[in-house]
């Protein structure tokens, strides 16, 4: 499998960094988001290091959806929402920042716009991993 | 194949109201959004009548999302693009607006924000069976 030294997801998925991790596979990891839209938005990734749509192979982006769809479900159940939104960059000129294909998956409420850029806030692993576990326990 | 007659997207499906399309097969379609946000942004729709990500089968999903990257890569060559961005929204709460999962590919182009809601207007066919050709030409 295909590592980038230089990525901050590969060093998440081959557990050189933290993160607050809701779902893995041989293939797939997602973990959440530590400047969330809201709470329980997640991040679902290859484990493999692919910039983004135009270079992963299909079929394993295809494994990537159908654990987004997991997470959608389970995200949707322990935030008690009413949509959820099913999001992926590519490029600088989609403000794609981190240049390792990820989906984000947020959850959304009624009456409730999505926060965007600067009124993203940093957010402590210990209230993430709260969060990982309400939507492990969905999964 | 389950479709909803009241479903503005079963009847393009089933070739009972117009649209431009750039890519079908047994179980996927793709075809112009009447309002853009911009050039060359397209709708990836599953054939049968699911209304989003947490009803629709996992392997279908899958293939929507493999033929969203097929079109991806046409929409960036044919319109230029420097980025791509993937969405799919679920709820009214995510202003999803027809109940059919339908995955937006929108090309981006730097230092240009995306159109919304508001900001939209209708194309017309003409002007989009020229865009559509142009896709077309790079799958």
């Amino acid at each position: 499998m295909k590592f980038d030294d230089n990525c901050v997801f590969c060093k998440i998925v081959q557990k050189q960094a933290p993160s607050s991790v809701v779902y893995e596979d041989d293939f797939v990891m997602a973990f959440l988001d530590i400047r969330p839209a809201c709470e329980g938005h997640t991040l679902v990734v290859s484990k493999e290091h692919f910039e983004g749509i135009l270079d992963i192979p299909g079929e394993l982006l295809g494994k990537v959806y159908q654990v987004s769809k997991v997470v959608a479900k389970a995200v949707v159940r322990a935030l008690d929402a009413d949509g959820v939104s099913v999001i992926q960059q590519n490029g600088r000129a989609a403000n794609q920042v981190v240049f390792h294909l990820h989906v984000h998956v947020i959850p959304r409420h009624c009456g409730q716009k999505m926060k965007v850029d600067q009124e993203l806030q940093t957010v402590g692993y210990n209230q993430l991993d709260l969060t990982a576990a309400k939507i492990k326990a969905h999964i």
